[in-house]
């Protein structure tokens, strides 16, 4: 038995596979990064996850191999998550994983190099992230070997989801004071916030609706601005792709908000450019453009491959992964010895996806 | 005995004058803004400052006018301060000024019509603050009626000391990693925060040094990013104009940091527009450049008058105004029923500058 766990900050995904990259089991859980959250709510969004994971391939197929009933250690497991480098002890970590089942071994592997692996079963490539933060990485044996962006909301993350939330809700509030541009991000802010529809003044010659909105986002953590991105794709009209869509291959419907699409197409171009960034005219790719919020972004991949083919290179192959689900799956067939081509990754993907529909 | 007092988030200055206009002691304290430090905190700093400015003026004219010492109320004081409209008993704010000296009455208005009276006798026009934030605002009969920015470091204050520090630090950190355009930034941020001059890279592919610099800055109160915008006045080697300078009719040397030079003339640059967003074409000015950060930017006043003759209108007056300390010293003179008049004016501004020479 192996198992894949790709931990997040606030959810984590666990798969259970055979050799032959066949998938039986899928489960999801709360958040699992020990850093962020401490190694005891951490260890709790693991376990659950690995809990309803190894019980869906037990029910789907109890015959198929030993699930570890005995108790004796069968097979490894791959823990992905972020910050898997600096944390001191990957040991503790992998007690969520064999309490609930008997592995021999447990790595702990960075989350990126899972995104990476859940878009190509290549060792060499790029991965350009984009969920509630940002960055582009080149890969190269399966180690990052160069980093651009990445900093975080407040000193970077361009073209993140927090980036655009950000945009979008100025944008919203420069339209309702009457300082910028109209746009529908205007009403769907007042929407979601519940501000008063008046016209109404504050002493301080500022409507009301303004200060009750602002006073709301000094009160909440800057972070949680990420969620307002939806705002933007919602004013730009673009469609939710649901886990298996590739938005990021569509184009904006003509009747798109013009400053919401504004928002979407330059968080397309300083994405690119992030990627640009730690390119080299020695690797021609692939691509793997990873999170929520790179693989809604419509124009991306053709915005990817025109920056390359700008500075005579050959498009590369892109592809799209929403999680790194996929890719902790496929880390965990190589710990096993098994060489994963693309028969191989074809198979973890169809088969994860079957199990996820 | 005329008391006007200027309390700011990290300091407080006092002014004692007669009812000519003339001032004969000016004081300094700790921060003295009740909203932003409490009742208790903000009383002291306002104490501090009024102690300093009455015992200057004793010591400087003993025998000119009744300080007060036979306890029996004299005078006025004016409070200014930044929430001064939403503060809920600003009698509370009286005490720390009547217990260090009697006076019969104490009027706690807007820090922003202070920093307003504090460049021009007039009772119209307009004033754009840059220092740690930023604003514009249109004044009529003394009142603000309408205002643009002012939303604080993470929904707006364009151009101000934080958005200034902001990019200045990013702008650094990219250089260092090599994905942005040289700037001396980069070495002034080193040297500041004291980083490894090493190329060593971490296992996520980054510099150490740029590591390290992004967690100082997460460790931080993202606030604290303002103090950097003294890095970028350096890098692109604007003198300090001291209190009394106009750098803001300055221009740039031909050497100085071009990346630097963009971050500031960007600020000139939205700082024009957050203006213009609350012109009225009847209202020809004057305007009033005030903050520490307006008063250094060089080709402000430059920018601001083309801003206004671009719009077909005259280009206005515009005066520099460091802090409120002469706007709260006009606005008590104004209280005791004096008329102030440019004379009036001139005299505030001329006395209060000997004295803090």
């Amino acid at each position: 038995m192996l198992i894949g766990v790709d931990a997040g900050g606030t959810s984590t995904r666990a798969v259970v596979l055979d050799s032959t990259g066949r998938c039986w089991g899928v489960g999801t859980g709360g958040g699992g990064n020990p850093v962020a959250l401490g190694p005891a709510q951490a260890g709790r969004g693991i376990g659950e996850a690995v809990e309803r994971a190894v019980r869906m391939a037990r029910a789907a197929d109890p015959g198929h191999v030993d699930w570890g009933t005995a108790g004796e250690p069968l097979g490894a497991a791959v823990l992905a998550m972020a910050g898997a480098s600096s944390f001191m002890a990957p040991g503790v970590m992998a007690s969520p994983i064999t309490e609930v089942c008997p592995v021999e071994r447990v790595e702990v592997v960075s989350d990126l190099i899972a995104m990476f692996s859940s878009g190509t079963p290549a060792e060499n490539g790029y991965v350009l992230v984009s969920g509630t933060g940002a960055a582009a990485l080149r890969v190269e044996n399966l180690e990052v070997v160069s980093a651009a962006d990445g900093l975080g909301w407040l000193l970077g993350d361009v073209g993140s989801g927090f980036w655009i939330g950000h945009r979008a809700v100025r944008a919203a509030l420069a339209a309702m004071s009457g300082h910028g541009p109209a746009t529908a991000l205007a009403g769907l802010l007042r929407k979601e916030l519940d501000l008063p529809a008046s016209e109404n003044r504050t002493p301080r010659g500022r409507l009301m609706a303004l200060e009750t909105a602002v006073e709301h986002f000094y009160q909440m953590s800057p972070i949680t601005l990420s969620k307002y991105a939806a705002l933007a794709f919602q004013a730009a009209k673009v469609p939710d792709p649901g886990d298996s869509g590739r938005a990021a291959e569509a184009h904006f419907s003509p009747d798109a908000d013009a400053v919401a699409v504004e928002i979407l197409t330059s968080a397309v171009d300083r994405l690119s450019t992030t990627l640009r960034a730690v390119r080299s005219p020695r690797l021609p790719g692939p691509v793997v453009l990873g999170g929520t919020v790179a693989r809604r972004l419509p124009g991306l991949i053709d915005a990817v491959s025109a920056s390359f083919t700008a500075d005579d290179m050959d498009a590369p192959d892109v592809s799209i992964a929403s999680d790194g689900a996929v890719g902790a799956a496929v880390m965990v067939l190589r710990l096993a010895g098994v060489t994963v081509d693309d028969a191989a990754f074809a198979r973890v993907s169809s088969t994860l996806a079957e199990l996820r529909r």
